[in-house]
């Protein structure tokens, strides 16, 4: 009845470098950390580490700002190669505010400069796009973490969101595998036993968030959580479940 | 380094009526669970059990619609009587869709019917309001179980949020106390040592999607956590600094 949900942030990650075997590194560091991987255990991973991997670094200077970019990036104060940047990164520009573009990304959600991050690079001038298909990067994972570990796994890939109408980031999916992204708990009783109402719950960005509380952002940061104790069974899942279609969204 | 955040969801949390002393019957709880509270945890609960203890009840049937409750109702199939209640518990009204109603609640954030709930309540026809005062509720309950236990604590009260864009609820931040809602981040050395660009944390709503994980919506629920590793540290906080000023919101 009372099980508990435990996040276990794992030190020991080193810096990733293009083309390194993330799978290894991250079984490493679990062995480390004396974790031994489990039936229904999650590991949350940051898109920075998986990018890095991925090798999803450019050279801002050979980036060339297109007259859409130049004008974008007089009207919000940012540097034009990156304004061109965000507009190969994403399908649509929703909201344009003072230095922020507001985009609908490529992969489908909608985020700040299409989710393009400068810090944490280490060469100055460069920028790392986030990964190319997070959900095939969480399965790709997930197989061989299974395989390593003989335990049934999810893997969650996560950034830092803003929100509409509320400050502050939060950690929220963007990609997945082994977990769902929403559950439907529709046509489950309450307590007293009418029908409950709502409830599609978002669940892996539930997740996404408790694990970016002890992931940090800085310096100090561990790019991978370990997840014991996630209250939902396994499933195949992918990021599409949890956006929201066009249509039906009130505030695009 | 890799302190773990662990969330207990509590049983045996009885049902509660208007009146109950929501911090002997939490004290109870954790007693039962063998919890003893330590300095730094941190105390999450539904905004329902809040709302029920303050006696948050209304009978729809005693409250009269108004002309544009009626016109409001007319237009989305809502109860004439609901859409009242959802006027006087709102400051604006943001978008109307299909059977839903998005406001800004006089607390100040944006939600779907103004959180009114009418699943879970023992009498049909009575609906649940959201506490009059949530950030009053958790000082009040803090303090309590400071007393109680000698422990420095904090007090989250969440209730489950839609968002934009994306599919499915989320446990959310409507009142808090003793946790920091929204963390400052800006200026920390990033891992080269630059500055990081973001960032400012919603720290508490991180936590609250975390514990609505384990909190389940419906008959098996549990309306209280218990949080042990909460990684920033204690300081006064309300409501207010999670909430994004009008004027800075894109998405309005």
């Amino acid at each position: 009845m009372t099980k508990p949900l435990t996040l276990t942030p794992i030190s020991g990650i080193p810096l990733i470098q293009p083309g390194d075997d993330l799978a290894k590194i991250i079984l490493q560091a679990l062995a480390q950390a004396g974790i031994s991987l489990e039936d229904g255990d999650v590991l949350v991973v940051t898109s920075k580490i998986v990018s890095k991997a991925e090798d999803r670094l450019v050279n801002l200077a050979q980036v060339t700002p297109s007259s859409r970019a130049m004008q974008l990036a007089t009207q919000t104060g940012k540097d034009p190669h990156l304004v061109e940047l965000i507009l190969r990164e994403s399908s649509q520009v929703l909201r344009i505010g003072s230095g922020v573009i507001i985009v609908e990304h490529r992969l489908g959600f909608v985020c700040a400069n299409a989710g393009i991050d400068h810090s944490n690079v280490q060469q100055p001038g460069w920028v790392l796009l986030l990964p190319e298909n997070p959900d095939a990067s969480a399965r790709a994972l997930r197989r061989r973490l299974e395989t390593a570990s003989g335990a049934r796994l999810g893997v969650l890939v996560v950034d830092s969101h803003g929100r509409a109408w509320r400050m502050g980031t939060v950690g929220t999916t963007i990609g997945l595998s082994g977990l769902p992204g929403l559950v439907d708990l529709r046509g489950r009783p309450d307590l007293f036993d009418f029908r409950l109402q709502i409830t599609q719950v978002g669940a892996s960005d539930e997740l996404a968030a408790a694990a970016s509380l002890v992931m940090g952002q800085a310096a100090e940061g561990n790019p991978l959580v370990h997840v014991r104790g996630f209250p939902y069974p396994s499933r195949e899942a992918s990021l599409g479940e949890l956006l929201r279609p066009q249509d039906q969204d009130l505030f695009r």
